[in-house]
């Protein structure tokens, strides 16, 4: 079955998440919102979006058709995935700890975002940069090293070993966890460098994400958007104070 | 088996989505943090927050004990309790739409959240005045609205008829549903009122569930924390504009 994959072309955002998944998968799917055929591009994802006869409609991208089913939110994509794809352990308890950690790495997502958008997205970033350095302190000093600090102890306790968060093998919260260190690497390269120091262990799965060999053939393909500052992630220098 | 709920005794917060699930659910359950034994309260909860033994610790509450599995994240919760209490469809299509409901619930969630805390959680509301003024603004005049009208058209498109979104029973993503709407007339009375007066079928909902005998013996229990402004819906009138 070949997926397809609805998500905006231009930006990793949250469809990087579902990406990276089916790329380590080596799973057959189409990005049809970056296709140029007739029946894709942005305006094949809109009619998804906005057809009235769809009766389970997604909220926003991403969205994944899977056969019949169309499924919304990262984090729901993902479950769905993992255990099809071996990114997730196939028992209950390990399926709900790694749900868990995705959900967990989503806030940390949301948090991230609002560094540049704390007034919410209705507004640009330019409209909202006073708020934004206050917010962006704020997560720098206490919000960022918490986060970080939570995953490294979550890695360092896996009683499987890891190389990942859970069990003995890597699972899709690992690959959105290295997507994150990736990200903020971009954002915040002195402040990530600081709150990096004391989480050897996340950097070690980063490192050991990206020489996956399908990730590392992903990462130099066209099929990887390149960080940029309309996503997730931005470089604003005054944002790192 | 009885299940442990863990979550801040004072406030409904994210807490109290999994609590409407388990009071629906006639399910034998202790709110932990809430109790006075020894074993109880606030240092119970703490204690496994802050444990250095635990495996698998949670980020943050809420957090379930079922059994010896600890299940924590809101959605991830409820995914759990769904399927185990007639809360949700069994089949993978109706488990998955229900969780996509959810966490789109829950990105709402946020952004009501986060009218009074724009600058994040580190800060008090008396901090972050000015900037809580302009998100509730744009948050009133646009993204209220949105998922208003999003959660009504779902409602309105479930060929299984409802009374919920979901095929032809409540599931507990009705139940949060109305919640929010309870939360958002406490808020925001009059914007509510008018952003709901489109909403016929959301209305009908929050009252069904509502008028459930077991949550409305519930609503009058003591057990119910009423709405109070040290939680995420909150009346600060000038947030109304």
């Amino acid at each position: 079955m070949r997926y397809e994959l609805y998500y905006w072309p231009t930006v990793q955002g949250r469809g990087e998440f579902v990406r990276l998944a089916l790329e380590e998968a080596g799973a057959d799917y189409v990005d049809v919102a970056r296709g140029s055929a007739k029946r894709a591009g942005v305006p094949a994802m809109m009619r998804f979006l906005e057809g009235r006869h769809l009766e389970r409609p997604p909220f926003a991208p991403p969205f994944l058709k899977a056969g019949r089913l169309i499924i919304g939110q990262t984090a729901n994509i993902l479950s769905f995935l993992g255990p099809r794809h071996a990114l997730a352990p196939k028992d209950e308890g390990g399926r709900l700890w790694t749900h868990q950690l995705q959900l967990t790495l989503a806030d940390f997502v949301v948090e991230i975002h609002d560094t540049h958008h704390p007034l919410g997205p209705t507004l640009y970033y330019e409209q909202q940069r006073a708020a934004a350095k206050r917010r962006s302190k704020e997560f720098l000093a206490h919000r960022l090293p918490k986060f970080l600090g939570y995953f490294e102890r979550v890695l360092q306790r896996n009683s499987g070993g890891g190389p990942g968060m859970v069990g003995t093998r890597l699972t899709y919260a690992d690959l959105s966890m290295a997507q994150i260190i990736a990200g903020l690497r971009y954002a915040f390269p002195s402040a990530s460098r600081r709150a990096l120091a004391s989480c050897a262990g996340l950097c070690a799965l980063h490192d050991e994400v990206f020489a996956r060999p399908r990730l590392k053939r992903y990462l130099s393909s066209e099929r990887r958007i390149a960080f940029n500052d309309d996503d997730i992630f931005r470089r604003y220098p005054e944002l790192e104070g």
